[in-house]
């Protein structure tokens, strides 16, 4: 079965072609500045054992000759004879709202049902539909699943996903708690279960994403009990630009005190908050190697990151009632060794202690364990692979609607 | 020693005086209504084991006239001559900014100083200047102590005060975190140790402020490392009709679906949200008899109040490493046994077990415990009672400048 995966933004098409069994990775590429001047094109690919690639530049004028780019370089590489030759799709959608508790097969109803969620993803919704109605018009015998970045988070409870505000907030304008990078957060705690060999339906787990954006996750016997991002991606951990948790009166404070417009307020605290507000950067890697030369505003960052993450995990201990282990993935948690051992530092009272030499050392390509012989909870890396995920859910969806 | 306690608010002035021997309570009353057509005045009295009370109307144009009225309660009550023959006032203060550290005896400096942090608590620190200065005016040989709500809170460190948010925000606009309820946090505390019989230099505590407001701290060694309420009192645990922690993209999202102002959220999240904004209630006492009946709002009110509690006392192990005693507090905190049972439910394995009986039963009038013996943490009870903390603060200082 080979299964593409897209991601579609408002100039890019980004994508992955699978073949589930194995599962091998056949082709991954992306289709940039869609709309611009001077669009690019970049695929690499995998065939019986050699390798392909190419980088053009290229005027890509819509998502439509974006997608017939994509099956060009499917035809090119010989992975697959074209798009109509695929087995399935699966589409990236960030916001499914309260409607889509799953990954879904596509048709007309659900179209216009993602189309309904806008609002509450005016960026990201109406790129990843230009995504999905090109594709359907390309291979519309293809069956194509979407694949939402909150669905994972929808069995969270009500006094867990409301906010304490106006119920008729909730009511009228969707207001609650939805979350985010669902997909990545259910797959390591399925890599998770697997690598610690118990069934993910016995296990607590604290599942922390910290990518450019981060979020952290409680998920006991496989359901998501608790998660940091809230209406949007801003709530929760400190990101690479994103505040994390504030006093939300900080937006009226500054709209007063500043003179700030709420567009500008709310586009600062995306994107010039984080690691790049506290210390002007926003790769913790090169945030990590300024600390490390004594730069006192990288070490506050850094202290600070550790810290909400710190108290992240406290709080879902606390909502789980202890955990069989914590995940660390995305970009800063399985590369940052320094973040992993500042965020458990001094949680031994917990139960939580990690072995500083596995923590350091460790290069596993797959999932590894990190904490101490005797830590009551396991501490693992799991690199995360959103896009094998995706497909991986377009292929269970498919199955079981075909 | 007597101490005279003044809470000025912008229509009030509630005071209470104390014999510091013993301590305690001559008087306790209250001028409201200050600057309406009709005004009000209120006081209970203990002298030599008979007690006087009044309630009377009568016009106080302004703040000098209430205080006049205050001083004729003392005399007329016989507790003492007038207000110049007090040992000293502990005065209120909301907001002491990072200018105020401690107990602070008032001179010119000190009240300018005050003045300019007006911009941090525009509703509270003018009104309790009012009261600084008549007060200042009508005795001023009586030693004066300003006590602020944020003192305690500011030997946490800037990891844990900054909001990760652009830099210049802080070095501008001073927004950090603040925290309130300092005064009480810091009383329970002490009152939590001596409980213990172990000096709280050597203690590690979750304080939880509980009242209409509701604050929860964490206490190592005396000083204060986290606490909820931020750069106003906002922030944090959900309460009586303020939100707590929200995503504060709910700001911006409801400016714009909803064509609210910044004023309108702002009062709403204040105001109309909490208990008040999920149930329609805001008095735990009534929230929890329509849970007891049967209310699914009432209910789910309830259980998301107690379920941020649940967060924050896990979040504050981690930040603490561990604890030695959770001590709930404030009008909630000390009487609604069914909170205190439902925010420590499932945290057995992290060493927190209520013993049920206990929780119910107990009708101490000063601290009590509450945990099962087996607890490895310490659940306590502790009535505040800011005002003679205000007091003994003031007398501190005082003794220490004399």
């Amino acid at each position: 079965m080979r299964i593409l995966t897209i991601n579609t933004g408002s100039s890019s098409i980004k994508y992955k072609l699978f073949d589930m069994l194995g599962p091998e990775l056949l082709i991954a590429g992306i289709v940039e500045r869609i709309g611009e001047a001077m669009g690019r094109i970049k695929w690499r690919a995998w065939n019986n054992g050699s390798q392909q690639s190419e980088t053009r530049e290229e005027v890509v004028p819509d998502h439509a000759v974006g997608l017939a780019r994509v099956g060009q370089a499917l035809t090119d590489s010989g992975v697959v004879e074209d798009l109509r030759a695929l087995d399935g799709i699966g589409h990236r959608v960030v916001h499914g709202g309260e409607r889509f508790r799953e990954p879904t097969l596509i048709d007309d109803n659900v179209v216009s049902a993602i189309r309904q969620q806008i609002p509450l993803a005016p960026l990201h919704n109406p790129a990843n539909l230009a995504g999905i109605e090109v594709a359907r018009r390309a291979c519309p015998e293809v069956p194509q699943v979407a694949v939402f970045d909150t669905a994972f988070h929808q069995s969270l409870s009500p006094a867990a996903y409301l906010y304490a505000v106006p119920y008729t907030w909730y009511e009228r304008y969707g207001i609650r708690r939805y979350g985010f990078h669902g997909t990545s957060h259910e797959y390591v705690a399925g890599v998770a279960a697997e690598f610690l060999g118990r069934p993910l339906e016995e296990l607590r787990l604290i599942t922390l994403h910290l990518g450019n954006g981060a979020s952290a996750a409680a998920i006991s016997h496989g359901r998501c009990q608790d998660t940091s991002m809230g209406l949007t991606p801003l709530e929760g951990l400190m990101m690479g630009t994103r505040c994390g948790d504030i006093d939300a009166a900080i937006v009226p404070y500054l709209a007063e005190r500043a003179g700030m417009s709420l567009e500008a307020i709310d586009a600062a605290l995306n994107r010039e908050s984080g690691l790049l507000g506290i210390c002007g950067e926003n790769d913790m890697r090169s945030v990590l190697k300024r600390a490390e030369a004594g730069d006192p505003k990288a070490q506050l960052a850094v202290e600070m990151y550790a810290l909400r993450i710190k108290k992240y995990i406290g709080a879902y201990l606390a909502v789980l009632g202890g955990a069989d282990a914590i995940v660390f993935t995305a970009g800063v948690g399985e590369h940052a060794a320094a973040i992993r051992a500042l965020a458990c530092a001094g949680l031994e009272s917990l139960g939580i202690r990690l072995d500083e030499h596995k923590n350091q050392t460790s290069s596993a390509s797959g999932a590894y364990s990190i904490h101490a012989e005797e830590s009551r909870v396991q501490i693992l890396v799991v690199p995360t692979d959103e896009e094998l995920a995706i497909a991986h859910l377009a292929q269970r969806c498919i199955e079981a609607n075909g």
